[in-house]
């Protein structure tokens, strides 16, 4: 079996629209606020943590750099929530995910990479990578689910199956 | 009448339990996820936004910085949920707080300086003041409520009655 091998593309609000929402000011309602002090980019994010007595969680992810190409072995989903990731510095990752359904084969991923500042909220449902941190170790703000009910599936795929290549502008 | 003469002290957690959460890794329950490639820090704020048909809001703020002595000329609360902030880079901001109840006096509030990559989530019903950055154009990430009721109150200080200091570390 041949290696399919992804590359991203860069991460826009119409591209990532059938997996989820991109958190960034461009293009995004807004108003000022605070006596003229700060501008408000309102509602950047679909938040859908409330099934099955689910409420939002607020984490804090401290991610270790990969390294490419990246041997992507599997992907995983929230069958009962969204989960949101916010970088806390203006730098990029990578995102890779498949629309929601059965078993996403390795024709089925889209990898993105973010211009520095977006932040990505994955659908309910949607099938995505881990976080795939790059240039060092970054922090990112998570907002996802808690409550009780299995939350979590995956499915992984072969050595060699799929790959991420990435080079970064350096 | 004398001016109150607000000075700022270090955030810390048990410093701000009475007015809400302190986001930050430090001191937070944590575990390995990823497949050893992150670290989640769980659950680093109560949001407290269902009140009245109220739902969770991502937003994104891009606030203007303060000069100073600052006049503190008002502050405000939201009786119907939390509302959490959390900087999009590593600088510190101010805030200032006072406990839950009708109208605080100058005597009643209390300031902080954040430590960097400290965010905060005022409790439902803290008078706060809005968003105080400093050092230059700060973004900061927002959770708070949407929905139907009015969510807002605010109570107003004459010129004069109260200002805040703060010297940069420069």
């Amino acid at each position: 079996m041949a290696t399919v091998t992804l590359t991203a593309r860069p991460l826009t609000k119409s591209e990532f629209a059938p997996f989820g929402d991109v958190i960034e000011t461009a293009d995004s309602e807004h108003w000022t606020i605070n006596q003229g002090f700060a501008e408000r980019y309102h509602d950047l994010a679909r938040i859908d943590v409330g099934a099955k007595g689910g409420r939002p969680l607020v984490n804090l992810l401290r991610a270790k750099a990969r390294d490419f190409p990246l041997p992507v072995r599997l992907m995983e989903r929230h069958p009962l929530a969204s989960q949101a990731f916010v970088p806390l510095n203006p730098s990029p990752f990578l995102v890779i995910v498949a629309r929601p359904g059965d078993t996403p084969r390795p024709d089925d991923l889209v990898a993105f990479v973010t211009a520095p500042g977006q932040g990505v909220n994955y659908a309910r449902g949607v099938w995505h990578h881990p976080l795939i941190a790059i240039g060092g170790e970054r922090d990112f703000l998570v907002v996802d689910r808690g409550g009780p009910e299995e939350n979590y599936d995956e499915v992984t795929y072969a050595e060699g199956a799929v790959e991420l290549t990435f080079a970064s502008a350096g």
